[in-house]
């Protein structure tokens, strides 16, 4: 049905003439069509309103030809849903006028009819999905539980995001009760995408690194693998932790389709941890992408040689950057397209 | 000389009965006493101040007895000293008006006489010794030269140094000059630290895990493993990289005295990555604080059996945090005066 299934028969571990691409945050600020739209319209409304997402979504594919597209939207629209209202507070990013610190706060977040409260996600895929046309898959995406909590608990973004820690050390029981009611809505939602049509769906554990190994299997991976389980037969999976090597060894061995991976990771460090036996998605850093286009499309050939051109797709470590030039990222996707297997 | 010298015969590798302890940053702000002086002097004024950085040096020994004491200055007193002048800007922290971003800023950075301009550390490394009576050794630090230029470029901390990666990517040339003129005034600085009586040099980058493996080798390590071997002879070097875990395999072979790891590595793993060969220092996560004093005294015993007890040093794995209660760093530093090693 989809034309350009690359993507897809990697996440299946098929055997591919060169590896799909796309990015994280490709739709997003370094193209100026999406900049002309965010003149006009506040992040909210870009979230909320499907003409937009779709719109914006589609941006970057029309432009570079990715071998798949990500639904615009956000992580916090899962707690705004559940009764935490987020504000975009200028020059800060993400806000809680109450962040949730005690257990009188935990009892008032609510586990939403997804429907009724996040049905615009779903007008939105619906609608990314006319204009695709089935020409390449579109993947959803949700905040791993923990991530998610981090910025509930935080009540806005940090570098150690010391008080949701804080939260879990002290208050352990309130934390969990948290974190289940975010993956329960998680479930529902990322269920409820794959209904309105999305192809596989991610899970970005953006701030899990931020834990050591033995807290994070207790306040992040249970839950994620909780998704995982509840998801496998419906959709694909792929699970980003940044900064979550320590834990690949266990995410290996889940249900998952596919692990994301940072650039501090070598491929073959990756590959050795995963036991060569899931597909791997990352991992150039961003910052690279300053680098010339001719150093760019050499270090992404090298990149692809390294992780091996099968169970593999080509990504960023992170988000790309706001400031990354046009030309630059369109090295990147090219040297992918471009790709030819080294003849050994 | 040293009365308790527990932690130079840990770097030395001895077989001790117990292992050392001191906490990064503490000499910090979780202290009252600290806090006191805070609101009387200024950041620099605090740094400049022989009388006032022996003081809150000794602050937290005179409170809890740790094995050693780091003396309070800041990592860029160093680029200060170089002609870049930061500022501190109240809510952001360490600010410049005009960050390194080109050749010709680089061409205007001076490599100064370190008496000259950092003669105060000296001075408040003689008074710090008068304070501490021989009673503990006396640690002196620098920023790792890659730390300390994300500064420089990026002009304020940042989540990602994306302008100082910029800078290393497209103007690379520029960029060794300005980590070579800091590794430079790093080692002139150290040298005249030991000089002034410090017994033992502790090396921050807080900032290398932002890097890839291959950059990390080029834009930090190839500095700082010349700052270890002009020091060697001179001091025991300790190295702690917050986030280099990828790392740590190079580091091991290097003539560092010990290094100091993040919480994201598992005690076990450390031993493994560096070979069993060199003292390791860590790495209990700060946030960890939080806990209860008997959780964190259980948990500090079983890091110890974990880590070891010889060719080890306590510590957390970054700086303490402010909110941490007195009482839980100090059950924190009692948890290894009274460990009693395991009847195996």
């Amino acid at each position: 049905m989809i034309k350009n299934d690359l993507f897809l028969r990697a996440l299946r571990g098929e055997t591919v003439d060169r590896p799909p691409v796309w990015m994280m945050r490709q739709a997003g600020r370094y193209l100026p069509e999406f900049i002309a739209i965010r003149e006009k319209y506040d992040f909210f409304t870009r979230c909320s309103t499907p003409e937009l997402a779709s719109e914006i979504t589609v941006q970057p594919i029309r432009r570079y030809g990715m071998d798949a597209a990500i639904l615009f939207s956000d992580i916090l629209v899962v707690p705004q849903a559940m009764n935490i209202p987020f504000k975009m507070k200028e020059g800060i990013g993400p806000w809680l006028d109450h962040p949730v610190r005690n257990q009188n706060a935990v009892d008032q977040v609510i586990i939403p009819e997804i429907q009724d409260s996040l049905g615009y996600v779903m007008e939105a895929i619906k609608a990314t999905k006319e204009l695709l046309n089935d020409e390449v898959p579109l993947i959803g995406f949700a905040g791993s539980p923990w991530t998610v909590f981090c910025y509930c608990v935080q009540g806005q973004g940090s570098k150690s995001f010391d008080k949701a820690k804080e939260f879990c050390f002290t208050q352990p029981i309130a934390a969990h009760q948290l974190l289940q009611k975010i993956t329960t809505t998680t479930i529902a939602y990322l269920k409820e995408k794959v209904k309105a049509g999305v192809d596989a769906v991610q899970i970005f554990d953006s701030w899990g690194g931020m834990l050591s190994p033995r807290d994070y299997q207790e306040f992040s991976w249970g839950y994620i693998n909780q998704i995982i389980e509840e998801l496998k037969d419906e959709s694909p999976v792929i699970v980003f932790g940044k900064g979550c090597w320590f834990a690949l060894e266990d995410m290996a061995r889940s249900n998952a389709s596919a692990l994301g991976v940072d650039w501090t990771v070598s491929p073959k460090l990756a590959r050795q941890l995963t036991g060569n036996a899931i597909t791997l998605q990352g991992n150039f850093d961003p910052a690279r992408l300053f680098s010339s286009p001719g150093e760019i499309k050499s270090m992404v050939t090298k990149m692809i040689n390294e992780f091996g051109k099968d169970r593999y797709i080509v990504n960023l470590g992170h988000g790309i950057l706001p400031t990354i030039p046009l030309d630059n990222a369109k090295a990147f996707i090219d040297a992918v397209k471009e790709y030819q297997p080294e003849i050994v």
